[in-house]
C-alpha cells in the first residue's frame, strides 16, 4: 500500500492564522528601501513625512488682473472711480505670480475699466489687503506632515509631496515570493497532454494574488515529487525570498512530500486546516520566513491563499488584506455542512424583486469554473450546521454589486444558446448582464415562485397532449406569466463519432453504457416519455442513475469513452464531435413573470433574442429552429 | 494689457460629458492584441473564449484509496465483509490518478481494513459505480464558454484559461497616454527654487491616475509657453499616442495657448465647464484622438481628471469607470453654492454617534493638502444652491469605510502634537485612526454639542479667574464631560530671525505688520485678553483682520515676510525657525463627552497621549509640558 502519512488533524481557521501569524511576528523583521517619489504609488509610507518646502512657495496671485496697492484703492465706487497707473499704482500679473511689496492684493481683469490711456485702468470699488492672494503656505507650510507612517501612497499623494520639495521617499519593501508548482503528474501549459497529465496553472493563479495584495512573485519551474530534489529547491528559495509557498503535495498522500521536507528544514506549526475547500494547508516557518504548502485543487488553493498567504503578505506590506465587498442576501437552497469545517460555497447573486438573493454553487473543490462562474462566497462557520433556503446570510462579494443589479437573472434549463446571450448582453447593451445557473426546467419554474429569478428557460413535455410547457406554468402560478420563444431544438442520443455500437433509438440503450441527465431535468422527462412508449423500464438501462447537469458535460462523458451513449441537444454533440440519432424535437422557452417583464434588463435581453447577431451565433452552433424566436405569449 | 483670450463660456458637466463622448465614439476604434495568458491579468478579453481541452482530462480519482469493480463490492457489511485482491480486483490510486476501465469506483483508504496478507484488503460496505471518480469534464467541458467578451481577467480565471488549454488571449489594447507639462514658470521637482517657480507635480499624479484606469502613461519633459513648440510637440505626440493630455495652459490668460494650438491641430469641443474646481477644462480632438487640456491647480487638475479623462480612458480600455464608494452623511456646515456650477467639496467623513459626519474642508482649487486630508467629496449639483448644516447628503469616499468608522475624529484647535498622535494611532494600536479637522476652540465644543466630533481639543482662556477650560464646557454642556491633559504649551509672538524690529511683547505689535488667528481660536482669545489688559484696541494693530487658521500658516508668513509678528505656540516657531517671544503657558486639553469616552479608538488615543513614544516625538518638537498629560477629571 505504500508510505502515507498520518491522517491529519484540523486546526480551526482563526486559530490557525493567529498560531501563525503570533509565531512569523516573533522571528520577522519588516524592511525598507528608498524609492522615487514618481514611483511610489501603492507603496506605504516607513515614517512620517513633512514637507520641505511650503507651497505656494511666495505670496502669488490667484487670478489673471493686476497686483494693487490695497490703500491706493480705497473710496472708489461706481460713481467715484479710481485711477491707476501702471508701473506705479499696479502691476499686470497672472494666475501664480508672485506678489511683491508694496502691493497687497489683486483685482480681476474682469473688474477693470478701460481708460483712454494704455497704461492707466479705472476701478469703482476698493479692495481689501490681501484679496485675491494665495499667502506662502497656503496649501502646504515647510515642516507641516504631509503623509502620516503606514500610509499607502495615491495619486494626489504623490503630487503633493513633489510640491512639497520631497524627491525620494522611504517604504516597505515588497515582499518577494517564491512559488513551486510540485507534482510528477504535472505538466507545463502547452506541453504535450497524456493521461493522467495535470496542466499546471494554480501558481500562475497565485503569481497574480501575489500581486493584488502587494507582493512580487517568482515562480518556479515544475518540481517532480523527490523528496531530496524538493529539499534542496526549497532550501535554497527560502535563502533569497522573503516567503515561499509550495503547490501542492500539503495533503497525506504517499508522495505528498512537503511536509516532510519542511520538517526537516525549519518547524511546521500548523497541517490541515479545518476550512473546506482548502484543508490540506501547511504552515511553516524556515529561516525566519514564512513557507506555506497549498493545496492542490483549485478551489482549495484559491481559499487557502486568502485565509492565509494573503493575511502574511498584508502583515510584510503594512497594507491591509485586500477584502471583497460584503453584503446581505437571501440564500435560495438549503446547505447542509458539517460541524468539521468552516465552509466557502461559491453563490451567484442577483437582485430580485428587490432582495439579494444567493444560489449555491458547485461545492466540489475541484470546480475551478464554479469560482469563474460565482460571484462571490457564502461563508459557513465552523459552528453552523448549515443554512435553510430562504435565510438571510451574509455573502462576500468578488463582483461589482453594480454590476450584479444590471443582471438578468436566468435559471432553470441549460443549453448553449444562454451563454451566446450573456456574451451579448453587454456589447449590445452597455451595462446589462445575464447570469444563468442550472437547476434544470422544473429547478427554474420553482425558482420564479420564490422570487429567486427573473427568468426560468424551460422545456417540458406535456404527455398528455405532446404540447410543450404552458400547462406546467398554468398548474404553478396564479398571477400572468409570459413565455418567450426562444428556440426549437433537436434532442437526440449522442454516441461517439461513427456510432461504434450502431445505436439507432431508445431501444438500443438497453445494451449501452448510459449516462443520464439529473432529475428535473426537461431531456430527461422525454426520455422517460419515451421510454414508456417503448415500454423500457429504468432497471433496464446501465447507467440511467448515473446523473450529470449540462448537455455538454453528457457529451464529455460519451467523447472521452467513459459512457457509450447520453441523451442531449445537437449542439452539444457537434461542439464535441459526436455522432447524433435523432429523437424529437422541442420548445425550448422562457418564462418570465408578469412583474418582471418590464424591467429594463429583462426588456434587453428580449431584444438580444431577436438580435442578428444572436441568429448568427446560433447558426454557427447548429440545431436550432429560430422561426418563432422572441414571441410572446400570456399563460393566465 | 497684453492679449487674453475671450472669457470662457462654460457648459454643464454631464453635457461637456455627453458631447465629447459621443463625438469620440464615431471617429475612434478599438484596438486589439494578442498576449499570453499568463500575462492578462487586469486586461480585458476581446471575444467569448472558449475551452480548447476539458478538466479533467480523464476520469480521475477524488480520493487517496484504490480503484475498484464497483460489481465486485455488492454485497459487502460489517458482518461479512469483503475481500478484494490487488491487480485483480483494485488498483492503488492517489487522487488525481487517472481511472481505466473496468475499474469504475474509489474507496477512501480510511475505509480500507488490512488483512494478513500485503496485498488483500478487506470493505465492509459496498460502493455505487462512479463514487470518488471526478468524471472527464467535471469542472471544464471542452468547447463550452469559459469567459464571456468584454470581460476583466481575475487572478482565478488565469488558473482556469490554463486548465482549458489557452496559453494566449486577445484582449483589448491599453490606451498610451502622452503628457505635456506646459508653462515658463514650471520648474521639475529638484531644480532649484527661485521666487514664482512653480513646481511641477500635477502630470506625475496623472501619470499614476492614468494607471489605475488601466492606460500607459508617457510624461514629456516641461514645454515653455511657446505657441510653435507646443504646436509641434503636440503634433507629434498625437501620431505616436492614442491620448494627449496638457497641463496646464487651458484657461484663457495672456500666455494660455492650449486652446490656440488645439484650436490649429483639430476641432476644440468645450472650452470650460460648469464645475469648481476645475472650470478651465479644454476638450479636443485631433486627427480622431482624444487631446485634452486640464487646468493647473492641484484640485481643478484631479476633477478634471476624474471627470474628463478617466471616462475616456474607460470607453477605450472598455472598463467601467474607477467609481469611488458612495456614502450618506450628515453634512457638519452649511455649503453655499452657486447654480453656475457642480460643485466638488472636499470632506472629511467619521462616524459619529451611530452617523457618518461629513465636515467640508478648503474649498480652494490651490488646496491640494485638502485633497490629501479628505476621505472623500461632497458633491453639489449645479441646480442647487447649496446645503444647510445637518442635512443628509450623499458623499462619495476614496477612503476605506472600515478605517473610515475605526477613526477618532478630533474638531477644534490646532496643535502640531495632533499630527504626532493621528501618526502614532495606527502604528501602536493595528486598525485604529485619528483624524483632525481645525475650526479653533470653540468651533469644537460646537461640533462635539452637535455630536459631529469624539473629541474637542481646546484651549480657553476664562479672563475672569485666569483658569483654562472648565468653565466654557461646564457653560457648554448638561451632560458630563471628561477633560483630559494634552500638553502646558508656550504661546507667544513669532518674529523672524533676529528679531530685526525688536519686538519685545504684546505692545510692540501696534509698530508692525501682524497676522492673526481666525475668530473663535483660542490663541486669538489669548491675544485679545493681552491686548485688553494692555489698553490695545484692534484698529491699532495693522493685520488685526487679516485671519490665517493654523499656527503654522501664521509661522510661514512670518517666515517669508509676508507679515512681521504673529501669535502661536513656540513649536512651530521653532520647526519654521522662528524667534519667539514668549507671552504665557496655558493648557491644551481634550473635551469629550462621557458617552464617548469609551470607544475603543478614544481608548487607544489616550493609550497614545500616555505613551513614551508621543513623550519622545514631543521633546523634539519643544515647547511642550507634559507633567500632567493623560490626567483626566469631570466636568458634570
Amino acid at each position: 500500500m505504500g508510505k502515507r502519512n498520518l491522517y491529519l488533524k484540523t486546526t480551526p481557521v482563526e486559530e490557525a492564522k493567529t498560531i501563525y501569524l503570533e509565531a512569523l511576528k516573533k522571528v520577522w523583521e519588516p524592511e525598507y528601501e528608498t524609492v522615487p517619489v514618481i514611483e511610489a504609488c501603492k507603496r506605504v509610507t516607513r515614517h512620517a513625512v513633512y514637507a520641505k518646502n511650503s507651497s505656494p512657495l511666495y505670496n502669488a496671485s490667484a487670478m489673471d488682473g493686476i497686483a494693487v496697492i490695497s490703500a491706493r484703492t480705497y473710496g472708489a465706487s461706481e460713481t467715484k472711480p479710481v485711477r491707476l497707473k501702471e508701473g506705479e499704482d499696479f502691476v499686470v500679473v497672472d494666475t501664480g505670480d508672485p506678489i511683491h511689496h508694496p502691493f497687497d492684493a489683486v483685482i480681476m481683469a474682469e473688474d477693470l475699466l478701460e481708460t483712454e490711456k494704455e497704461d492707466e485702468v479705472e476701478i469703482t470699488a476698493s479692495v481689501a489687503a490681501w484679496q485675491h492672494v494665495r499667502p506662502v503656505g497656503e496649501d502646504i507650510v515647510a515642516g507641516e506632515m504631509i503623509l502620516p507612517s503606514c500610509h499607502k501612497i495615491r495619486p494626489i499623494d504623490v503630487g503633493v509631496l513633489l510640491s512639497a520639495g520631497i524627491l525620494e521617499i522611504e517604504v516597505v519593501r515588497r515582499p518577494m515570493v517564491t512559488i513551486f508548482p510540485t507534482g510528477t503528474e504535472i505538466i507545463e501549459p502547452g506541453e504535450a497532454i497524456q493521461e493522467g497529465s495535470i496542466i499546471e496553472s494554480n501558481t500562475r493563479m497565485f503569481e497574480q494574488m501575489v500581486l493584488e495584495q502587494g507582493g512580487l512573485a517568482k515562480r518556479c519551474p515544475i518540481l517532480e515529487d523527490d523528496y531530496d530534489k524538493i529539499l534542496k529547491e526549497v532550501k535554497q528559495a527560502v535563502a533569497g525570498a522573503d516567503m515561499v509557498l509550495i503547490n501542492a503535495g500539503s495533503s497525506a498522500g504517499r508522495d505528498d512530500y512537503t511536509v516532510h521536507v519542511l520538517r526537516e528544514l525549519g518547524e511546521v506549526l500548523v497541517h490541515g486546516v479545518a476550512i473546506k475547500p482548502g484543508k490540506p494547508v501547511i504552515l511553516a516557518i524556515v529561516d525566519h520566513k514564512p513557507v506555506i504548502g497549498l493545496p492542490g485543487y483549485p478551489v482549495s488553493a484559491y481559499i487557502a491563499f486568502e485565509n492565509f498567504v494573503a493575511p502574511v503578505l498584508a502583515m510584510m506590506g503594512q497594507l491591509p488584506v485586500k477584502t471583497d465587498q460584503e453584503a446581505e442576501a437571501v440564500i435560495s437552497r438549503r446547505m447542509v455542512s458539517s460541524l468539521k469545517h468552516k465552509e466557502y460555497v461559491r453563490i451567484k447573486a442577483g437582485v430580485v424583486g428587490g432582495r439579494m438573493v444567493a444560489a449555491p454553487l458547485a461545492r466540489g473543490a475541484g470546480a475551478a469554473m464554479s469560482l469563474v462562474r460565482a460571484d462571490g462566497f457564502c461563508i459557513i462557520d465552523q459552528n453552523s450546521e448549515g443554512v435553510e433556503a430562504g435565510e438571510k446570510v451574509k455573502i462576500s462579494l468578488y463582483r461589482d454589486p453594480q454590476e450584479i443589479a444590471n443582471t438578468v437573472v436566468v435559471t432553470g434549463s441549460h443549453d448553449l444558446i444562454l451563454d451566446v446571450a450573456a456574451d451579448l448582453m453587454p456589447l449590445l447593451y452597455s451595462g446589462m448582464h445575464l447570469s444563468s445557473t442550472h437547476v434544470g426546467s422544473m429547478g427554474g419554474l420553482m425558482a420564479l415562485k420564490r422570487v429567486e429569478a427573473h427568468i426560468a428557460p424551460i422545456h417540458l413535455l406535456d404527455e398528455t397532449d405532446g404540447t410543450y410547457n404552458d400547462s406546467y406554468v398554468r398548474r404553478l402560478f396564479q398571477e400572468p406569466v409570459a413565455v418567450v420563444t426562444g428556440v426549437q431544438r433537436i434532442q437526440g442520443i449522442m454516441v461517439k463519432k461513427g456510432n461504434p455500437l450502431g445505436i439507432r433509438g431508445i431501444e438500443d440503450l438497453k445494451s449501452c453504457r448510459f449516462v443520464n441527465r439529473q432529475r428535473g431535468a426537461g431531456t430527461r422527462l422525454l426520455l422517460d416519455y419515451q421510454m414508456k412508449k417503448a415500454g423500457i423500464l429504468p432497471k433496464m438501462i446501465t447507467g440511467y442513475d448515473r446523473e450529470a447537469s449540462t448537455h455538454m458535460a453528457v457529451a464529455a462523458l460519451v467523447a472521452s469513452d467513459s459512457a457509450d451513449a447520453g441523451m442531449g441537444i445537437f449542439s452539444a454533440a457537434q461542439s464535441m464531435g459526436l455522432d447524433f440519432i435523432p429523437v424529437g424535437e422541442e420548445w425550448y422557452e422562457f418564462a418570465i413573470p408578469e412583474v418582471f417583464l418590464s424591467l429594463p434588463h429583462v426588456q434587453a435581453f428580449l431584444e438580444v433574442l431577436k438580435s442578428s447577431r444572436f441568429a448568427e451565433e446560433l447558426k454557427k452552433l447548429g440545431g436550432y429552429g429560430m422561426e418563432k424566436t422572441g414571441e410572446l405569449r400570456w399563460i393566465r
